[in-house]
């Protein structure tokens, strides 16, 4: 993963996210098909933009990478780089952020 | 309900909430079917963001953690934290608090 | 109704209102069938919010508690407080005052 | 006429007027049918606001009591006060005053 | 035509104008039935307002009584004044002026 | 052309175009019939306005009188001055210039 | 290339991007059918505008001539010159920028 934030520089407002794998077991074990796989909505911040411009300042970004964040169910930007998928989006689009 | 506002911080001006458990029964103790139990407007604030910013100023939120809230009917995001529901809101979209 | 008012605080340039009661004769004292009543728009301002927020500051809402208002014809939110029925508006969709 | 603007104070940049009679002859004397009877946009202004607010100023509506305006032709809010019929408009949608 | 427009005052950025009259005849001579002359997109300037107010401001118009202006197709607003027929544009709404 | 300019005046951002002449051949000499003509997007600036207001200031239009620039595939008003057919586009509609 | 940019100047904030070739292999080897080749959203900027102007001062664009950007799905002007395709995006919807 470390590459493709190496290599991709969201602009303005913008944070590159990837999120968490789904999760494949119950507790107790149970395989679960992927259909019924809801959408993950928790991510890592792995890419951020230098903010947004407001009247010539620019305004930082809210999360750094590493976060982890709860993406809101719409929205949002797919992206592909080097074969695996990301996903782009607003700073203040985010919902919050987990705390470790 | 402490470990969850402790592990999640809602970004900008968002605000999340638990609502009140709905009326299980009637004041003359005759229980209540779920279907006939209305959606329930009143909540707890569990976590605040730092506020929304405005001209790199941050506006800090209108609530504290631990408010009793009025809820408007429509709008609002329902969050599942470790399988238990809250809601985030707006700041600017609580409609009132409750005093105690 | 003084009780209403002393437990809920509307946020922001919000106004919590009774409306009036429905004319329930003529003025030639015949009844008035229920659905011939008019939706009654004069109402009695039973809350106001602290005001609005712009840049900053905050701009305090421009009706009092126990002003007698004309309100629009459309809008407003209905607020069930203790078994009785308010409404929300926001200070600026109130049409006007009437002196006493 | 009188009687009504001190009683009903409109707020912000609202402005209260009252329509011209319309004209029930034509210039030779003849009766016009109500049907025939055009939408009257001339009116006359009996009760003003004190302005609308903008950044913590009050801004003065552009017209005062007595003005004989031109109104737009849809828009405006019936207001009933004391069995007479007004209406509510925005200053700035007011289209002109005529001079006497 | 004098007369009209010492007796109406258009409100803010609003111009009174009145159309060209419509051409009744080709260059060689022909009339022109009436369904084939095309709408006249020039016309008089025959009242301004003081201007829109921005933040306390008056902002002037940029026409003066008795320029040539170019009308968009579209918009502006009816008049009827002493049975003679005018138009009420916002000053941004003018396309154009022809220098005489 | 040049007497087209000198009689008509945009107002504040808008700048009058002529748009360039269709292809009427191919590069190998044959006529291209009408309909086949692509709609020309080139064009050359034969008139500014002084420039948008904001604030009370003139932001003067970045195009000058015989700019050749390319126009968005819709929008911009047609004009017809004197028999000849011209366009008004907003400054900043305008996507670029050809440099000489 | 080259000479496009010497010859093409965008209008403020606009930049003037050229697609990367789409792929026309597998990594196999073998040839992709043109309908399975996907929309190419890397490209290159050949052209920059000043800057989009705000309050009387020009903020410069983001990107410079020779970065390699990633580009919307949707949006975007396709612009034919010399016979060749090139695209306009507005500064700030460009995705995010490809470090080399």
């Amino acid at each position: 993963m470390a590459r493709a934030f190496k290599k991709f520089l969201p602009m303005f407002d913008r944070v590159l996210v990837e999120r968490f794998a789904p999760e494949l077991k119950t507790k107790s074990g149970l395989m679960i098909p992927e259909k019924a796989q809801g959408k993950v909505l928790e991510a890592t911040v792995v890419a951020v933009g230098e903010g947004a411009r407001k009247d010539g300042k620019v305004i930082p970004v809210s999360v750094t990478v590493g976060d982890k964040v709860l993406l809101p169910e719409y929205g949002g930007t797919k992206v592909q780089l080097e074969d695996q998928e990301y996903f782009l989006f607003r700073d203040t689009d985010i919902l919050g952020k987990f705390e470790s």
